[in-house]
């Protein structure tokens, strides 16, 4: 392999392999990125952890077709000092890699290519469109639900399924769940139920929001037998998809909220943000609603002291007194995504939801704590 | 006690003296701040780890004199977290701090006023002014080459010399020296001879960057018996000395180079960085120097492979390899203030030096490496 590439262009595209590069991975090649010339014009980057994997290309002049696995640190930190402009990388039959600029002249040992582990699936799966940003929301509105205990098996997953022009993705984590919800006419007749890694799906976000462009552009979304792939501008991400059945959420979402709360969200998010300053324990914070015909007031109590909080709202039903996990609470409010938002509540005890004033485009339940935790 | 306070001028105050909080200290009252009411018009607050004692003013209506001493974590955590306005904060006679706004109401266990470490000094100690951009020239220039262990004594401080109208600051730690000197007619006849702590001259430096203002301004240098004060705006920073006799720098610093090289200083500092990301055994990284006529050949060799950087230079005296560990060159590099600067030499194995290519005013000694722990 012999090419010239901008370190600019490089730097780029490094940056979204990296997502795939386990630094402290004990398997030696998921440490690595593959660079190899695409035709006269490209190079390809990839890397994998083996449940991950990205490619992507980068402009460059070949002069010698081939291949060869870098380390992904070195590499990396080397090509981020270089002065910006032309470098050129080459590999002997030793593997070992040459990156030359005017000044600099370095030599790493690479590895073989065939080392990689192949990552193209010849199976094609079944494609559908979808916005970058509705991809990004879904992905922040839904991912901090899902269990983040690797044991958890598929509650680490994001469920996504299409039924009857909907795409509904949710996460859940035993204390919480998180739904969202999207209808379309060219969604119908789509159906799929698929179960993608928390995890994974975080890490194609961050690239979705690093490539940069419009939110408006489409992203092609193929499902495969176990896999899924997105293929955001230059790039494809690979993730394999959790086996087994998803939990059945739509039976612990609560039908019946004899109580609800109009209230703009981020007095409330403010509110319990501050209130849970005072740590019931030391370690966490839990906060008491005190729900009025007018107010929502917010309180805590801990050893260090206690605070109250006080946010308008309109109620419909009953007075009621309930505590949550602050955590649970603050999570839940930063990603409704109005300014005006509604709670539901159906006794002290009950799931509650946070969810739009007007439609079903997210919602997102928490299990209260009981009130006698909470002091306050 | 019973004042109202802008949240954002008590954020400032307290991002001042937060300087002298330890959270993690064993003493309580370090986890401290004292806050109590000076007159009508303001508040001081004030915190000491004891070495170090920082005490700054804010603008307040008090309505009632008094003091009291607040957790520095969860007092700061709370008023940052409400909203910019008027806050009222006010003790009861069991130290319950009250601290108020439209919307928030919190208490929080304070402390007995008289529990707090006593950081005045009636004292009075010799005056001088300075300005604010040379004192951060200093400590930046020169704290990084202090020991950083603390059982080291002696060298974990800068030594600040006022003899015959030069004031010399210089810190060491066995392998360097950095030594940094200023000139002035008004220095004549304030000789002093103090040696301040790095660590906490380290954050007095950063409470003259966060002041904001003109490096221009003056601030008051006081020394006494066994302290130091300064007083940027409305601040006073109290600094123990450390007692007992500083290194005879002196006797170090070589006279003889008879091999001086002229560089631009960015390019040899981009130059030994980047060699340097080729790692020597795992941990530190060497460079090699190859010094000829019209280039200084920068080379590092590890386990991952090696690397040749070429700088243009100046050179008067023989040709010399030479080697050092990277971080104390690039640290050196760094602190120099001059584009071009200046580096001498005498053998492979005699102490080297990076200085201005005119004057004297920084000198930074390090130790080469032997030639042979470099296999470049």
């Amino acid at each position: 392999m012999k090419v010239i590439v901008k370190q600019e262009t490089m730097i780029k595209a490094l940056n979204i392999v990296l997502k795939a590069v386990s630094p402290t991975s004990t398997m030696e090649i998921t440490r690595g990125i593959l660079i190899k010339t695409v035709g006269d014009m490209q190079l390809s980057l990839s890397a994998t952890d083996i449940q991950l994997a990205i490619t992507t290309t980068a402009d460059a002049i070949v002069n010698e077709y081939g291949g060869t696995i870098v380390n992904a640190r070195l590499f990396t930190d080397l090509i981020r000092k270089l002065p910006s402009g032309d470098i050129l990388i080459a590999t002997d039959e030793k593997n070992v890699i040459a990156i030359k600029t005017d000044k600099s002249e370095y030599e790493i040992q690479g590895k073989e290519e065939s080392e990689f582990p192949r990552m193209e699936s010849e199976e094609e799966g079944k494609k559908i469109k979808l916005e970058k940003g509705l991809l990004k929301d879904v992905i922040e509105g839904v991912c901090f639900s899902a269990s983040s205990d690797e044991s958890r098996g598929i509650i680490t997953g994001v469920l996504f399924e299409m039924k009857d022009g909907t795409l509904s993705t949710v996460a859940l984590d035993g204390y919480r769940v998180a739904v969202k919800r999207e209808t379309r006419n060219e969604f119908q007749g789509e159906d799929f139920k698929i179960v993608i890694p928390a995890k994974n799906l975080r890490e194609a976000g961050k690239i979705l929001a690093d490539i940069g462009g419009d939110d408006d552009e489409e992203i092609v979304f193929e499902i495969g037998e176990n896999w899924v792939r997105l293929y955001p501008a230059r790039t494809t991400v690979r993730i394999n998809l959790l086996q087994g059945e998803f939990i059945k959420y739509r039976d612990v979402m609560p039908k019946d909220n004899r109580i609800s709360i109009r209230v703009e969200k981020n007095e409330l998010l403010s509110a319990v943000e501050r209130a849970a300053m005072i740590k019931s324990d030391g370690k966490n914070s839990f906060v008491r609603l005190s729900i009025t015909d007018d107010f929502v007031r917010v309180s805590s109590r801990g050893l260090e002291g206690k605070g109250k909080e006080t946010v308008v709202c309109e109620k419909t039903g009953e007075d009621l007194e309930i505590g949550f996990d602050a955590k649970f609470l603050t999570d839940a409010l930063k990603a409704a995504e109005d300014d005006v938002i509604e709670m539901k509540f159906n006794t002290s005890v009950s799931p509650s939801l946070v969810r739009p004033s007007e439609g079903d485009r997210y919602e997102y339940l928490i299990l209260p704590v009981r009130l006698s935790t909470i002091s306050a």
